[in-house]
């Protein structure tokens, strides 16, 4: 299949003195000016910056930055060790990220395909700027699509008996090198040890309904109060089950004609929508988080 | 303000001699055609129909004719009482109404005026072809606005201990004559006996989020939870609260940049449009009921 | 790959006795009352129609019937026989289609495979009821990649030159099977006689502004009027280009962050959702045409 | 109508000493750094700020900055002078307007209502925070309604002969103290020396279809093309008929039963919800115009 793999060279053109800066901190007087002016002094140029005030009074202050920098390389140690008295004076998060320096993503999938194949489709495209280093299973059944592309394949089952040891496996898998897990359809719950690990690093996709429906079977609710829209939600995975900052969401209208089954077949095109909008997202550092809530710069 | 008033020539011209026909019934062979048998031995061309079986096997049955019967005015009475033998014969639910006679409405308010300025819009466009018959609100406000339209206005206030007699003095002022009542953001719970006088013929609009937020405020935990789309459900009034069957809903993005207000101010909009289809297509013979579900040939 | 190969397995149950009748001819009275009791009197259970009449004064009439007609394979023969006579009478263009028989595909493609990773994901997930008997490409590129699948794969190059010889190779290849040619962006103009041979049997994708661009590089010209909304169109192919009946649109919001290599991102993803919609809807019998415009009954 | 006049009191709180500032300048390094530390040292506080650089080698630079100044209406003056020195050094077109000066609408309509309509109704909720000043029409219709929200109405009538002197008394109606003029369907072209008067201070709104339709009537065309889906686009008026930097877009999908009447229907909803998302994002200087681009920052 080598011949329409893409990923080695993006739509976007490689731009290696590029980077990324993203800061969260108590708004006040003068961070703007300190960072820009900060950045200007070392010789940055600002590409592009977003900035954000919640409640502006005492409220907090989010910023994201693009900026080239000569010989990025070479002077972003510095330019990170120097920048280390403006982040104190303001009592900030903060992270700078080359972007050149592509993620690395760790897919966790179970049986439904098509989250997992729309991401690899956009990986394949050069529209997903990552490395997808690996892919985890608690079934055998994608290995053979996932190895046709080189990538790692690693089937951990998991039942309730083994839930800590596969957990504890997957986390041996993934090692130190893995900067976001994306759970596209993965049907097991996560355990907090495991999100605390990757905090704000771990991205989850479900449908979701107008209203929401408690209890089980919620398309065949959705059917029987016949509903006009399906939706799907991508967050953050908290200990809180689906209860995590939003990313993004989107929908689809659909009418009574629309069976049981054919609303699951919506819901999962909504849902391979959603889930590699806030993959691309989290890749471009475009999401900041803040509580139960996300700023999405896009 | 006469000047702008359209509402005695509808954008589609008068067809005095059209009806419509809604059925539904167990489904089984033949009843589509010897309804359509019937109408023609009966001189009606049909215009337009629909048709939507809910589950083959044994499910119901749905659908809405548009036909055309010289001398309506005449022949109608005639051609229900015939029409009598074939509803028996597949126990069929069933109302023929003539296009020309308009429905009659009665809109309810409390303080939020968006969705009474929608439906009088749609209404002196000639987009809304009902007559609006009387608006009962529980606040006094919307007098002077909604008399300059030459529509009565009823001010019924309601305390919870007045509220029984207040729903006695509503029913009342409503007379016999009354086809729909539409809840545009009016701030009380009807009572199961009112609901049952009108059974689907209450509709009422309320806001929805991607999920649902359980308690107070959902604005606020909306706005807490950086949800990305917002919307509007308009359903039949059940006894169940907010989960009678839908008819129609709709949404909008919203992003971090919105505040509480903002969503409100947005909320508002989705609000007056997805209630005023709704109200159009009851108004136009378009919604059937089935249990707690809709089916909408729109 | 064979693992998560479903097409064989509908989503939709096989339904061996189910038949759609497509039908178009002027109105008149009793068309669907002899249709119907002509379905009835041989057995045969509505299970969905949908009517049109554009024009109720003297204008065409269209319909779409999905039946279930007791051991279809050997009645539908005897069926269709006596169907003549009412197809005379009221002048009818019309087909029978069995369910179970899959529509044959032909795609053809060039060198951008977003359009053709789209229809071979759905026919993978079991959501596109088709066969895809083969891909004609006047490129090498795709070979692998279609092979992969088990689909046959053609390549017939074209030049300036080759254009004639080339299309009577690609007919060739095509033999006499085939019910719908797909150009998922197939970058070569289809001459007037191979329109001829498969008359409303081509559909093609192309993206769309609003409003159009004339001329060449639209993505660039719409990245120069700073254009809110860009989108796709999947249309029927005629002689005109690009101006055959439009089967189905999409659009998606973009901002002025968006550069031309975004644009052209985004309208991909546009295309692929909306030919994969028009493919099935051919697939499914939803479709009709008159003169230049469809009566898409979904 | 008094009771629900809302419009000198805003959803958004009264922000007296909130200012916003536009900038559009050739990129370079350091604007943000000047821009940012001139504020800081003069007080300002930050509370927004959207940056967008088109084309990062050589390209045009584009800010949006909310700011905070205590006791802006003493200090502002002083503010603006001082800032003459970096407008200068980066070569920039800026503008700073406080938020509490409302802007000022001038609303031309000829006989369509539906625009006029929406924006008074925004208005009306506080939600359009600027001022109406007055309306000026063609015709005299709307007059009374017009006079009934206490807004000046000017009937200027316009035939071939008298549309320079039309256009004279306009100018002389309109006075120097209007900001924004909003073409509100008015249907009468706008001549060369007018636009001069209000370059980029004027908003238009047309429907557009997807592919446009050229010559007359276009719903006509629409609807023999079997369009799924029809627009409307608010844009500044240049002397290019309806090709001037496009403000804001959105679309509705339609089907082959909406008639050219309902087209139209269809067609209105989506122009008054446009063109009170342009004028709105006017109001609140969202809006830079480069060449034929707009970048908005909303």
């Amino acid at each position: 299949m080598e011949v329409h793999v893409k990923q080695n060279q993006s739509v976007r053109e490689q731009q290696d003195n590029r980077a990324r800066m993203l800061i969260s901190c108590p708004d006040g007087p003068g961070i703007v000016s300190a960072v820009s002016r900060f950045l200007f002094e070392h010789g940055a140029n600002i590409v592009q910056s977003d900035q954000y005030t919640m409640d502006p009074d005492g409220g907090m202050f989010f910023m994201r930055i693009e900026f080239d920098l000569p010989e990025l390389a070479v002077n972003l140690t510095g330019v990170k060790q120097d920048f280390e008295e403006i982040a104190g004076r303001f009592q900030m998060k903060w992270v700078i990220n080359e972007v050149s320096r592509k993620k690395k993503l760790a897919i966790f999938v179970s049986k439904e395909d098509h989250c997992l194949v729309e991401l690899l489709w956009h990986w394949q495209a050069g529209d997903l700027d990552a490395d997808i280093a690996m892919v985890i299973s608690n079934h055998n059944d994608m290995r053979t699509y996932v190895e046709s592309f080189g990538i790692p394949f690693h089937h951990i089952p998991v039942t309730a008996d083994t839930k800590q040891e596969a957990e504890r496996r997957q986390l041996e898998v993934i090692g130190s090198d893995i900067d976001l897990i994306v759970l596209a359809r993965y049907m097991q719950i996560i355990s907090p040890t495991f999100i605390e690990h990757y905090r704000n690093r771990i991205i989850n996709i479900h449908h979701s309904f107008l209203p929401a429906f408690v209890g089980g079977k919620p398309y065949a609710q959705a059917y029987n109060r016949g509903v006009k829209i399906i939706g799907a939600t991508a967050h953050y995975v908290t200990e809180e089950l689906d209860g995590g900052p939003i990313i993004e969401q989107d929908v689809q209208r659909v009418s009574h004609r629309d069976n049981v089954n054919e609303l699951k077949r919506i819901g999962r095109t909504i849902e391979r929508v959603v889930l590699a909008r806030a993959v691309q997202w989290h890749t471009e550092d475009r999401i900041l988080v803040h509580q139960n809530k996300t700023v999405v710069f896009n």
